[in-house]
């Protein structure tokens, strides 16, 4: 990692709290539903909605706020009470409206690599929802910029490399998602430092398999210094 | 316009049709309400659910969508039918489904300035479905790459300029929306050139006296290139 000029940061659980957010939701949901199905179901069937939605909601609160309430309606055969139905609008606006709680180190380790490598933002959410998170996070400073993408496969971290006009070997993001931060890094030949959280939304889990030995796994942020 | 290296087109109702389609979906929510209030009232309550709504939705079809339920449940003291919340869902969904429709001129314009300009595309939209947009619509060939703002406003301007390492005197923007795509980016010392369509809405208007002759006015896209 000697020729790294760029530095990549996911948000959503790599800088603050996040998944623990939407587990907390679920959990909210399923409760409001609990006269229909049982918990169980009620997790599987809003899953299944929302990987169903993800081709033309794509992430993020918004998205994830349809899908519920959509999942709502089919469950119960359209029996669900309307004040249940603010109530579930009610869980997405809360979540909205989350303070941040920021991960231990992550402010450490910006101060430490601002000024000598270009750090950026890299994350799949809404545009909207990240960019306030990051003002209220006060590490807004340390960014040159946020990149939001609709999706972090090869092809997409190629057009962010291309845009940054830089050689993927000159780019490094560090992330949580072994899935969308890491594996299409090591494709396009870049580097990539990979933080577990330790919750992983489903659709973000990879096979032991997918695993390799071409990216750094570290236990927490501020680990990352050691290899920069 | 001698020294311009980057043109921006906004892409709703600049490089195809959008608000008609808005239009449309907010008289099919009316006529589902039409029990309970005259179509008029449900016009204002709409809109001014969105504009309360725009602070932590921003721009889009899934805010927009979220908005119209919301609306719905609170118009109807909460007894608009589940059915009817799930046809509410259904306007939104198609609206992502639609077609692209291509206004006049588009394409030739990006085939005379492709290669001459470094073009893209900055828009308020959902990231996820104006790619999608772009990609249906055959002209993505033509960009360099899309920019989603969540505002477009004097300082996101500033922003993207720097981002994108220009002057803002390198800079012109075309565009529908004065207040969006014009008058801010007079104010850092960019270029703008306005082409207006034949619906906007209410957010995006401007008073007379805002209105300058600092930018141009065409009526039609393949106009600009007469100033390029």
């Amino acid at each position: 990692m000697n020729n790294i000029k760029v530095i990549a940061f996911d948000a959503d659980d790599t800088l603050w709290v996040n998944e623990t957010y939407f587990r907390e939701a679920e959990n909210e949901f399923a409760k409001i539903l609990s006269d229909f199905e049982t918990e169980n179901k009620i997790h599987q069937e809003l899953f299944k909605k929302e990987i169903d939605n993800l081709r033309i909601y794509g992430y993020g609160v918004k998205g994830f706020m349809l899908s519920m309430v959509e999942c709502a309606l089919e469950l119960s055969n359209h029996k669900i009470s309307q004040q249940k139905i603010t109530q579930i609008l009610d869980i997405g606006k809360d979540m909205l409206e989350k303070p941040i709680e920021l991960l231990d180190g992550v402010e450490e380790v910006l101060q430490q690599l601002h000024g000598n490598y270009k750090l950026i933002v890299a994350t799949k959410g809404d545009l909207l929802d990240q960019e306030r998170k990051l003002e209220k996070s006060g590490i807004l400073k340390y960014f040159h910029h946020t990149e939001v993408m609709s999706e972090k496969k090869k092809l997409d971290y190629q057009k962010l490399t291309k845009r940054l006009d830089i050689n993927p070997s000159e780019f490094l993001m560090i992330g949580n998602s072994l899935k969308s931060d890491i594996l299409p890094l090591i494709e396009i030949g870049a580097s990539a430092i990979h933080i577990p959280f330790h919750t992983t939304w489903a659709h973000e889990e990879v096979s032991e398999e997918q695993k390799s030995d071409k990216y750094k796994t570290v236990a927490k942020i501020s680990d990352v210094l050691t290899y920069l």
